[in-house]
């Protein structure tokens, strides 16, 4: 992930959940320090070590460690723990478990995905089904969780689909158009759903060919029939249930909208160990060490 | 919602799906007008009026009509009808459907969670365990699925939980200072575990008590010991198949977190209706009433 | 104050005032080290605390020691002390005495009022009527004080005014129609003008009275007849040369638009104590301790 | 004034007051239409057209007429009209008020000041002691009031004070400096407080002198000593009580600190005239007319 | 490109030019309309069309017609008329005619290169060599002038030159990592320096080689070992004046820095035709039609 | 420069680059430690210090030392040396590069054209005709390169041109009107293109007439006639080729496009020396000393 629009995408969450300060944390003496230890109340993947760390420099926190992005993790394992202001702990709980909690959400089930395909020949890749704003930060769940992304945006790889298939006046003109106003660093991805039209698409020679709706033994006849030298993709109505099915059709790719359209957030909790009061006499003096509560 | 700051979030949501330009719209003819059907894949309550408005308005869309925010919709049903430019249509097109599919999602659980309850005595209510950037959004999904929200963010209202009563030492300080520290229009809310701390808090008459983790028979028992100027409230692993048992327990509100935190997409398509070649003639001197492509 | 929300205003506040670059100490050599002592120049009450050290903190100074927020202070009193290089504490100088100034004036005048009105029984609160952009500085001011806050913005609680019971259909619709559009953290307030409204209100049960211009005889005999669950407000023309004639009347909140749309800054200045040439001898090398001037 | 950075400034205030919606005038029916009356409760000048005009176009209101920037107003003075939805007028009340009240306070005091003087060869001027944030429109609302802008910022204009002279090893050479570092389009003024430092700097011949806290009668002796091609400048301690005694002493301009560091507001109120229920008979096609409210 | 990112850089564009208000086209009556003729003074390519029409659009401009991007001009075209405010146009003159210019200049260079290149079996490609801030602008420039894209950003093609192959053992394993790590819309390019490099990255099957630095006749025998599978490019030293050279070689892309590094912009003029005063006469009423000037 | 507008600036153009991540130097282990020198491919003034100081504070890089602007650099000169993670130093690497070689191409060639001049009572100046989003970055690199700046925006100096003057009424009655709606830090500049004119702006006595397209001998003949409290400045197809005959003819300042519009890059190069593997064994607890990469 990219460091720096991590960081601009916390802020705005933070002042999302903060607006003008916490009215409940600003109650306890920012003198209390104290260490918050995050749990997996639930088995699965954990993802979201880069938002823990990054959170934690925001808001003045120390890390003591964190599991690693892609760690499978059991219910009661400790995630990480956080020392700091006990104000600040509490102010920042909500943000960060709700990351948390979504990114190892994905990488969960994604993960359950890869395994339930069974298939090392077979890519589980995600969509642009994805919650806007979180782009970025799913995406990277995706991959924590075992699978690999599919186009970032719009400007990244053309996707031809039916629409644009009959506008541009068929698949061989439609893939010819594409590539005419393309750089070379721009696949070329055409999606079919009839046997005329994949005949179609082999013989324009698009970077990608998208197998839309097709049953698993479909899927297999019809990859059968496409060059190696094109990267072959499956789509539509693929499952954590149903993805199995899929297993030996010697397809390169199956995208999957569920990954990320409708995330089952991973639970977690955030507890406070003991609040100490802190030891050191405060004075005017040493207040200069301290920032805006 | 504030049409404002939705239009602030749209323009995010564009811009990440869009990044330089839509490689694959623009290979379609700027001329070639159409017209996009959404259309519901599933039953549920329909939420994203205001998003669709909004979106249309900014990429210079016509919406024909559209469902009202919280309407009971079955599969099949159209949703709504957009005119425009072919490529702006699908340009729109992932934004839109991610946004309303997710609205629609929240609007249908929390019905599902009403109607389960079936106590109109009883307010079921959001958390702030929503999508990091979403909240405004997600809350207007609640309620446009019958539910009501909690606060909003950590300014507008006091909630004491165990870790704020420890450090504030005990029930009855605690409220003090949460009341000494805050006006009259910031409602203070504890949360109480135990029977002794459930009196004292009814001593220290904050405006909400919540009972945290209840069994239902717990909670009446419970409810039925704090005066009725004191709002009652129950939380913890309330889902739309446990929530029917709290019907009759007599308390206030029910916050629910699921509403929020795992969201099930409901399930919506976009289909073009033809792809028309505008009719004008064009010259350079009309160019003039278009935009950037 | 939410030290994000605090930091990203300063950051305006300074390209504001600075702009390209502040073409006056840019002509002083970077290698020269001061100290800015900012002292009073009246009397009053000082607030500002978290922005000189969050603009210290931007700017690369060091804060020797600082009065703190809502403490009494007399003219020739040292309110702060500066460390850093003559140029910055120059650059910055601006921005830093016109909030500083802004808040204390703000700070004092609420100090004012509560020793106007000398009655510990009443509230003194703000209003909506800030200063636009400043709204969490003043609101914190306010407090600094001994003010309380109203509320925040239009989305933490209602307020029924007058054009408001009309479109509503009547005092006893309105808090109804407020009540059931609310969730149980939001307070509904409304605002009455003859005692016909106010009977209507008080059987209508809001969680706010607002009596609005009121002399503090007829405050004193409507507050009577109000339920003590109902909280009771007034506002409307009270200065601090009228507030004391408030005193006993019962009221629980007077609001005041004067504490923050009339500020009187409280003149402070800022003087640099010598410009000592850096003892350390140049050299590219040490170059890259530096940052941008 | 710039009408982009306005637009983005109101862009924020509107956000800072709305949070996620407003509350209240969220209860009223959509369908409602309703004019509002801006009225002056005081007498001044009035500031603030391009507010009005560019609020009412962000919220899709309509101005029936408005006062021009500058205009003597009386109390009772209709200043302008607004028509539209009443929850629109409601929503966008307290911000339009608070910025036109501030605005005009600017003015008014601008020409109170103008006109105590009485001398047309004197400049009445701000400084840059303004609201952080506010700084345009404040300066803006100088000139309606009559007076003239100071420097802009901190890259326009070099201003040489006591502490730069110090480090720029007196008048003569920090005059030196500032002309060798800077194009000709930035004028170089600096501050004198000694006679002989005006000798000095007589002969440096900056674009500009400062005469700082000079009475009026040193004033009219120092001026005397300094030839025409050079402007002269008076500052500190004069305000709308004090600048009388300035007339006549010969300066080109007076700066004046209180015009915007102690803004007291104009008076103004706002009143719905009527709520007529909107004529035109609803239904889903239409609702496509009306934006997201 | 993309509308929304357009406005949006053209927005931080015109505030940066304008600040508080143009001082200059202020003095002149806002009753004045005019007509601004912008005209070629140089041979070229033009490219400007949408930055022309959205400024139009944010600044209240009216454009009668405007080239098409990429078509040839030749000194004294008319390339497009501008009708609006006079004080709006010379407001806005600026920033439109330094865009306009830069980017012809792009697009003049790239027909330049495509032109003296003659071999339409090579594309000639831009690089990130671009001007931080204007990425998009400045690629669309390169496709108007007949050149085509590399790679948008860093996110979404891997390039792996020296350092790389160094830090990942070798150019076997680079694209092995590469292929493992990124999902199939992501092309793997890898820079090889020697035929041994050459020999190992073919039997690597990256989706594209880069041939850093060859002469022509290296290049054409290093190409002709390439199977067609294998998309060639070659990049290094090469110019307009160097770039006939290349013809035939066989190679599939040519990138060339110069493109966007070192812009000479294309000579144009801005020239205001009369200074009608407004016919209408004035008055409050519709003063309304008006926005802030 | 402004540091606070530098670091906006720079942050924005990272994330344009960077994206979602970069997808190469991701792939090298985040344990790599590595430097990269930077070294000059061309002659010329080196310009950037402070792009490289922010750049590497930003991105986590120390840099070890760094060539002064302003600095006169050889072929194969070191300019600094950035130590770091390997990855980032190939992330950032163009962003810097980009930056530093278009400084550096604008101070090298305002000195080329100082030195061609080769009058030191003649100012070389800059012009608005500035890369859009970079203004103050290029007249800081024209600064370096030995030149001055002319004014930063249109609202810190009146520039009255052709169309200005007919619309104001004449020469002299636009230096009035200027004048009068001015404050004393605003010069006022006028452009004259006939003797008749330059007459009249004499005794309207603007602080600057500007001499548009005059041949050097005509330019002396009209300077000549300007009493010297009047500011002289030249435009108009001033080159770096032309410029020498500008020499001795007495104008104050020679204003040139030609700086800022068509901007040469000076090359440079990035090389990493060696990659080597950080030697700290790395576990989970340490993991904490890190951050998101």
């Amino acid at each position: 992930m990219n460091r720096l629009a991590l960081r601009d995408q916390l802020t705005q969450f933070l002042l999302e959940d903060i607006g003008f300060g916490d009215a409940s944390s600003a109650l306890i003496d920012a003198k209390i320090m104290s260490t918050a230890v995050v749990t997996a109340k639930a088995d699965g993947v954990f993802c979201g070590l880069d938002v823990v760390l990054e959170l934690a420099a925001m808001q003045r926190l120390v890390v003591e460690s964190c599991v690693e992005d892609g760690t499978v993790i059991r219910q009661g394992d400790v995630l990480f723990i956080l020392h700091g202001k006990a104000r600040t702990l509490l102010e920042t709980e909500r943000v960060l478990l709700n990351l948390v909690q979504h990114m190892s959400g994905i990488a969960t089930m994604t993960r359950r995905c890869v395994e339930a395909l069974n298939d090392p020949s077979i890519a589980v890749t995600d969509t642009r089904k994805t919650t806007p704003g979180l782009r970025m930060i799913e995406k990277h769940a995706v991959r924590a969780g075992g699978g690999k992304n599919h186009r970032l945006r719009l400007d990244d790889a053309v996707m031809i689909k039916d629409n644009h298939i009959t506008a541009l006046g068929g698949v061989t003109s439609a893939v010819a158009i594409a590539r005419a106003n393309n750089g070379h660093t721009t696949p070329i991805e055409i999606e079919v759903e009839t046997l005329e039209q994949l005949h179609e698409a082999i013989a324009a020679a698009p970077d990608i060919i998208m197998l839309d709706n097709r049953t698993p033994d479909e899927l297999r006849a019809w990859v059968a029939l496409i060059p190696p030298t094109i990267t072959t993709e499956a789509s539509g109505g693929i499952t954590v249930d149903t993805i199995a099915a899929y297993r030996g059709t010697g397809v390169d790719v199956l995208s999957i909208g569920q990954l990320t359209h409708s995330v089952t957030a991973l639970d977690c909790s955030l507890n406070l160990k003991g609040g100490v009061k802190h030891a050191t006499i405060r004075n005017d003096a040493n207040r200069i060490y301290e920032s805006v509560d």
